[in-house]
């Protein structure tokens, strides 16, 4: 086989399948290599004739076939399918050449594997690739990491296949080795949030007002008109309005309760607690899908019935409207604290791991393809380009003003879901989150005494500089205390 | 040097010199080791006719001092210090000679330092060490991993100077390999959440009921001979009667409001999310710290001057004592959702490690000794006894009774600092978590439709089993939702 290709593909599942397909769209010339090439038979004879393939039968027809210096996208299971592939590669490619790896790798991973590769000459580009099938066929938004040299090559290709907004590509270089894929994780962080966030205005709605899954998708169909406008919103009010096939009930009424996940959230959290930044939101999100899945603590809770408020919140039919006003005020509020913490977590590891991340592109890059994708990150683009939101998204004009203005609304979802017994643990982290940083003293300062008494932790003064103890008098021995 | 010691301590700081002289005091023979020799000279100095200590000047000293089988602590820094140590000493020793790593060890470089050291025929030993030095010097609550023949030999020094509750010592064999050190993390983890829940109340107290640090240590002391009665209940009570010898003001005061930490409430946390274990008390309690010690954002935050209420709750002085009841009863409900979150935790690594964690065992070796030591531990160590909390402790008659008689009081305060904008993120994380524990039916539903949707993850069914997928309708093409 001649090198004809100027891109190859290697997986051609749902995702890789998709992405080859689109870059085929777009005019390139496309290698696609599949272990089983069964999938390879099937793809070429569903799609062959959409554009200029270049099947493979084995690894070495693949790299043959892609001209040099070559560019090779590997979409396949993250973990030791990713590495073995890579490893493939290797030994078949030269210097200058370039691997992608589009798969939700971590971003540790991503950074190990760049090093590994450059040793060999190799370029290597971890690469989040956001938008589901759907957005790997039509147009991605995509988070390439790597060096400055590999994205000067990938650029067009990446163009020309990516999401448009406002007729920008939905594509930029978000800085050195494992830069992109930390970038995809904290999207998807966001994401649990933004769902979850989601779900509790929905839980609201139906158990605290009593209100049918076509009623409340009408509301978030209205909401789509205002600022919470996003695809999360407009896919809600999409499931809502599906009916069961079989039953003819609402789809939601028979979906299980239990909420998946794959890993992303979890990690999104799990480095922002490296970090030392609060993702309260994310995290209640996480734990929340966690609760869900729980079988057995579910099951023995139901057993239970513990006493309690049953979730109704009798609103009046005449204030119904006025209610559900403050429900989009507390969503979009706790959605704006979302996103400033996971912009936080950002800028936290582009200066703990020494990647130089433009935030402005990185909102505007998701303003198309990803899955939070929303009108409102064209503000956060903003705020972040004129500089106003460089220590906190809340800081921005815009973002303060709206926060500001659905501060009661919210206040009074979070003390009415307490008081009636609705769980809203991402609402209620968020307000939590912003009056903590609206406080100008905190309790923290007790626990600095506590760690200072118990452990000799020392703490700082408010009026001088320095660390400082106390010579605590011992408390009762011990033992005193347990005495029954 | 004959070998006459029957057990021996390596690093001589605050822990180390405590843990050797509470040894010596119980009649032990104990070999002390520090690297710079003038520090166990300064021992000797200070403590040396305290009991029977054998001072060396190299491990090689240390070593042959002491009896065959031999026993050696390190209570050194966690991390590359400890390595150093146990493998200078495993060069040493010989064949059933026991290691024992008494610092705050994350537990999978306990399993990890756990197999090297069975390869060369020596027991390892990581040992979680609770009480600070004060507990470390008159009785620690101790969390000893490692193989049961270990445990056999460490048994009786270990009771010699454990903490004792009604007479017991603190001290279990947890597990084999790092089981010590997971089950000590995680009781730091829960002390975190403690400390938080103790802070939120004296934020209300405080910002909300406009009580001095006196007037409020006065109602932690009355709380203390409550359900609440616990150690850390009695050092803030202590906390807040100190004075500042400076400036005479209350001492809580004058301390800068940054907490600080160390690593293991992050760490159970992360563990948390490895195991899909909801901690949302511990998780909102390491938040807090990190939201309180980052400086650059709350500096920001005061220059906004955010718009919302003042914190002050206006409670009529006829009521204070109502409002107080209120305050405790929350505590008390959040507190237990914290427990009940880290033996969960605890439980589901005792499945995924293979550890076979005897759980009454543990809360009745936290009765004393450690930090978190508290009345209730007893009441939890009988719910585990009598099997009623294996899936949840919220579950056990006691702690449902407890909780359900908080319920209102809690939601009540739950309620008032969402309207007054005081940020309790522990007690209102805690009542989410329980809501939804309540709850037999959760918005997750729709979070599974969502990820169909977009990603087609497919969804159980509450009518059937097995995995569903519908074939959805795309919604509009993406860029649309991004025009200005």
């Amino acid at each position: 086989m001649s090198a004809a290709a100027n891109v190859g593909v290697v997986g051609l599942a749902a995702m890789g399948a998709s992405l080859a397909r689109n870059l085929a769209h777009h005019g390139n010339k496309v290698a696609v290599f599949n272990r089983t090439y069964a999938r390879t038979e099937d793809f070429m004879e569903h799609h062959g004739q959409e554009g200029d393939f270049y099947p493979a039968r084995t690894v070495e027809e693949f790299v043959a076939s892609l001209e040099k210096p070559r560019t090779a996208i590997v979409m396949v299971k993250a973990g030791a399918p990713t590495d073995q592939v890579i490893n493939e590669l290797a030994d078949l490619m030269e210097p200058g050449d370039i691997i992608v790896d589009g798969g939700n790798s971590f971003f540790q991973d991503t950074i190990r594997r760049e090093k590994a590769m450059a040793q060999r000459g190799l370029h290597f580009v971890g690469m989040g690739v956001s938008g589901g099938e759907e957005g790997a066929l039509n147009g991605p938004s995509l988070m390439p990491g790597g060096s400055e040299e590999s994205w000067e090559r990938l650029k067009p290709i990446l163009e020309s296949i990516a999401a448009k907004a406002d007729g920008e590509p939905c594509v930029m270089h978000i800085g050195p080795n494992g830069a992109g894929h930390f970038v995809k994780m904290v999207h998807n962080g966001i994401e649990y949030a933004d769902m979850q966030l989601i779900a509790e205005s929905y839980d609201l709605m139906r158990r605290g007002l009593g209100m049918t899954p076509d009623e409340i998708g009408a509301v978030f169909e209205d909401w789509n008109r205002t600022e919470l406008n996003s695809y999360l919103i407009e896919i809600t009010a999409q499931v809502l309005r599906e009916k069961d096939e079989r039953t003819g009930k609402p789809l939601v009424d028979v979906i299980l309760d239990h909420a998946g996940m794959k890993g992303t959230g979890t990690w999104t959290v799990q480095c922002a607690l490296n970090l030392g930044i609060p993702v309260t939101g994310i995290a209640e999100a996480v734990f929340a899908r966690g609760l869900s899945s729980q079988t057995e603590l579910r099951e023995g809770a139901a057993a239970q019935h513990f006493s309690g408020p049953d979730a109704a919140l009798d609103v009046p039919a005449d204030q119904r409207d006025a209610f559900l006003d403050d429900i989009r005020h507390a969503l979009y509020a706790s959605k704006i604290v979302a996103y400033a913490q996971g912009f936080n977590e950002i800028a936290a590891a582009g200066k703990e791991y020494g990647w130089d991340i433009d935030m402005a592109g990185v909102a505007r890059i998701w303003r198309a393809g990803c899955i939070i994708r929303a009108r409102f990150l064209d503000t956060i683009s903003d705020a972040f380009e004129t500089g106003t939101a460089d220590v906190s998204l809340l800081f921005a004009p815009y973002f303060k003003e709206a926060i500001e203005r659905c501060g009661q609304p919210w206040r009074r979802i979070v003390a009415d879901c307490a008081m009636h017994g609705i769980p809203i643990p991402c609402f209620s982290s968020s307000l939590a989150y912003f009056d903590g940083l609206r406080s100008t003293r905190l309790p923290a300062a007790l626990i600095q005494g506590q760690r200072d008494l118990f452990g000799a932790h020392t703490y700082q003064r408010i009026d001088m500089p320095g660390a400082f103890h106390v010579e605590w008098e011992e408390p009762g021995h011990p033992e005193v205390q347990v005495s029954k």
